[in-house]
């Protein structure tokens, strides 16, 4: 079996999308459900998608389990799995990590660009690695079976989970520093620190994670996932396209500044260009991931390596970490 | 005039308490409102002191400003100033600042012995100092009038802080590391940056600060006050007494695990010693500051500097702290 997963989206829901995700044959989206919010504004974005579930069954349901891919596959629907790019859902409270896993919670960022309470963030000019609090819940993690998400953390603390965890932990979207020199890109000991330790990086297409930005070329997209497996292993990569399909400015601002500055910080944009950056003309969205497929087998990837950068490794992936440790 | 200002009080809060205060000729006292808890909990806390308030008008008040302090006197009662021993009262949002100004908080820590998003605290273990977001809250409590307060910080941290502060910061329990080498305590250039900038050190009671601990000597604590003053200047100097007075054990429980750990943390005790350490029997409450005062008068400190100690010094920082910055 093959399936189409991306493991990080944040559009502006609508039945539009859900359409294109049926069109694209997307199986799987792990899509982000707090940048800032607290506990109780993050069960209102559940209570949000809770409603999108009941208005559309026949595109969407609520994945939970690895075998939920399967019965998406199987029943000609997406699911829907939810993720935290922040640990503001369980704000100081360790007991809410159990909690946010019944409701589906499935990854967790240990911080976003900032200092959290667990974490450093790729923005801080230092980075003291794993906290107190953070070495407690990387542990609670573990044992419920959320997955830790390092996209937007520092470089030391990333290192530090990907050895503390006792499960493979992931980097849900970024790409290479040495390909694309951004901030939130990762270096190389950081992609190896976590594909050692059995986890997934998930090669994003934001446009400022892009060589390029805007006018990066599928060829180079491709070439470079074909390096990363030639120096690591196919067998860890994935997709988490950080697609913000349809969302105003006003949500990129969020991102970056939450509540926590009461200047705006322009993050990876700039004063002059503080908006969402357009997409790249061969990934608009959800119905352009056969492209992607095309530019991997034009750069030499086999059969059972596009399958499983397409979505196999993230399957296999969820298949062992989703579930409660034995 | 002369005032009687304790600087740091946590009591489980009674009639008894403030008759005490009374007795013991207290003009203020600043209490703590807050170790973990968020903005909601914090203001449950500050609506059971408005009950106090409203039940004992002619033992006590809120107190807001410096002035506050002499109308207690004239009046016959002691002023309550709030603060939070920890930054989870304003959560993840710099407008709480103003909004916890106005309802009357005056110290903040910016953290509480942990990673917290502002800085670091003193167990942990590096140090990088202060955060992009606690940079953002430096400014807001300056301009507001919220008294940075690093007794739980860490060194570098709390070094940072009193450099980055536009306005004078205090530490407002602990002793100097050097007398005592709790980590808890401060080192010598942690006190230096405080009072270089113009900050108040509030010197503890609390025994796990004290050399000896519960078996602490007054005279030596009084000798120690008079070496700081000879290091630094008396006029720095002041009294944070830490008083606990009347809590059960599963307060300092609470104190040092709050939320973020399922496992104990025994903090500054012990598996054996778990609890609140008995007090040193020179002072068991408010009513004893008369023997610090005749303690300080043993080891040669003059009229000025004992008036300074025992409460002027507070109260001449109360009054260039609380209001609005220019």
């Amino acid at each position: 079996m093959t399936f189409r997963i991306d493991n990080l989206q944040y559009a502006r829901w609508s039945e539009k999308i859900f359409r294109q995700m049926r069109e694209g044959g997307v199986d799987a989206v792990h899509v982000t459900i707090a940048y800032h919010e607290n506990f109780r504004e993050t069960i209102l974005n559940i209570e949000a998608w809770n409603r999108w579930f009941e208005r559309f069954p026949d595109l969407i349901f609520h994945g939970q389990w690895a075998s939920d891919v399967q019965q998406a596959r199987e029943t000609g629907r997406t699911a829907i799995f939810f993720g935290f790019q922040n640990p503001s859902p369980i704000e100081d409270d360790i007991g809410l990590v159990e909690v946010l896993h019944k409701l589906g919670g499935r990854f967790m960022q240990l911080s976003y660009n900032n200092q959290s309470l667990l974490a450093t963030g790729c923005y801080e000019a230092e980075d003291p690695g794993i906290t107190r609090m953070g070495k407690q819940v990387i542990r609670e993690m573990n044992r419920v079976g959320m997955v830790i998400d390092m996209s937007h953390s520092a470089d030391r603390s990333t290192i530090e989970a990907a050895d503390l965890s006792q499960r493979p932990i992931a980097i849900t979207h970024a790409n290479p520093y040495e390909w694309c020199p951004a901030l939130r890109n990762k270096r190389e000991d950081v992609i190896r620190a976590v594909i050692e330790n059995g986890g997934m990086i998930g090669f994003s297409l934001y446009p400022h994670h892009l060589l390029d930005k805007t006018e990066c070329r599928l060829e180079s997209f491709c070439t470079m996932i074909a390096d990363t497996a030639e120096r690591f292993s196919a067998a860890h990569l994935g997709l988490g396209s950080d697609l913000c399909q349809d969302q105003p400015d006003s949500v990129v601002e969020w991102m970056r500044v939450g509540r926590w500055s009461k200047e705006i910080d322009y993050g990876e944009g700039s004063a002059d260009a503080p908006g969402f950056p357009p997409m790249p003309d061969w990934f608009r969205d959800n119905r352009d991931f056969g492209n992607i497929e095309a530019g991997l087998r034009k750069v030499g990837f086999d059969f059972d390596e596009i399958a499983g950068i397409m979505g196999d490794n993230w399957h296999r992936f969820y298949d062992k970490s989703f579930e409660a440790a034995p």
